[in-house]
């Protein structure tokens, strides 16, 4: 097998992006100015805050009347009851829950802590920023409009940064995708010995979306898009939805 | 702030590696070969199968006569005794079993499926791959070889892949790490608006394994060392049992 090589480039000079900010020519120009012309294959993942900030994702807590149940369940994990009303809201199910933790199911399937609404780099102490309303789709009219800009297939991935059971410490994780092979089903696929391998299903997008983040930065919204080359990967594109594990298929909630 | 770039190099022409042969001697004339130069800061994931080929961690199962416990858990999840009896040796505890899936605690503390034994690529029906008997010795063994020859700090990864709770899919994860910082933490670093993050704790091993993963190739074992350059992080290096979260501070055990 030959060597492989994989580049991974944060762009530099993307400017902070507000609601109704044209993402995908931000993008652009900021692909300009760091003289990449994406090709056929290569990727882009972008940080979730970006795409929620350029969808006006803002909750403006001044307006938010917190419910009974999400009065107790603020005093219990110690936060402010307005947040906890608004991670309900953006909820299916709260998962665990202890002093200063509160995982939850995102009403699109994700378990993560807060339901992703996030109090840091919004620029107002008032206002918290949720998911985007779906990543995938996002994700797809991203690709639709830097496709079309460089005359090319490019594959896009939404990250956010995840903690896990059993793990400590977060890491990046896809929310939306298009164009990419999130999830690459290599079950059968003989080993070297001609021995059928019995898993193995890899979440391509995100080990894509993990890789990115060692590159953005963890808050700063100073690199939140990067371009990675080299990817070589036939399988067929999947969004990030395939990446969620179905409740009843799930050991651990 | 400056475009950063990261670059992965998959190395070719590694030969299969057996029991008792010299890692750190192969890795570096792959790398001469491949016309890499490690330098300060540069840091090489290894896959774990090949440390545990070198270390000669195979068990034969001619050899293992499964325990009463063993033989009951492998009717009800469909395996081998033998290597059900091998999997327990490794473990301190089952977290979940059903059909099909084990989820153990290796005795090293990893919550993974069947304390990663493995029976694929191992060339003969009748042994299997135990995990390194500790991943982080191994590493630590290997940048001192490596560090040696070319009068330089490298940064060492050993990683699998691991499957994890609520999603699809299998990523790469750290096994073992030496001069890299597996955690880097976070906490209290101010955003772009000067708001002080709350959380953050970064999983940099588990990022790093995820992206070499990428290139690896599940399953084969022709690129199990990936070469990484321009990692910029200035954080103290710690072992990947830094990566572990201890039991009582688990809500998903």
């Amino acid at each position: 097998m030959a060597a492989r090589s994989l580049t991974l480039t944060a762009l530099a000079g993307l400017p902070l992006v507000g609601p109704g900010d044209d993402l995908a020519a931000l993008i652009v120009a900021a692909l300009r100015r760091n003289a990449i012309s994406p090709e056929d294959g290569d990727i882009l993942v972008i940080a979730q805050k970006v795409v929620s900030k350029a969808e006006g994702r803002l909750a403006d807590l001044r307006s938010v009347t917190p419910s009974p149940r999400a009065v107790a369940l603020a005093k219990e994990v110690g936060k402010d009851a307005r947040v906890v009303e608004v991670i309900l809201s953006e909820s299916s199910e709260v998962v665990r829950h202890r002093a200063g933790v509160l995982v939850v199911a995102h009403r699109l399937g994700f378990v993560m802590a807060n339901a992703g609404v996030d109090q840091s780099n919004v620029g107002g102490e008032e206002h918290v920023l949720l998911l985007p309303r779906d990543p995938d789709a996002s994700a797809a009219a991203l690709k639709a409009a830097l496709d079309r800009e460089f005359d090319a297939e490019l594959g896009i991935v939404i990250n956010d940064s995840f903690g896990r059971a059993w793990r400590n410490g977060v890491v990046g994780v896809a929310l939306g995708a298009a164009g990419v092979p999130s999830l690459r089903d290599m079950i059968g696929e003989p080993d070297l010995f001609g021995r059928p391998l019995r898993v193995t299903t890899v979440a391509v997008a995100d080990e894509l979306a993990a890789a990115a983040s060692l590159l953005m930065g963890q808050g700063a919204e100073g690199l939140p898009v990067v371009h990675v080359r080299g990817l070589v990967c036939d399988a067929p594109a999947l969004p990030a939805a395939a990446l969620l594990r179905p409740k009843h298929m799930d050991l651990f909630r």
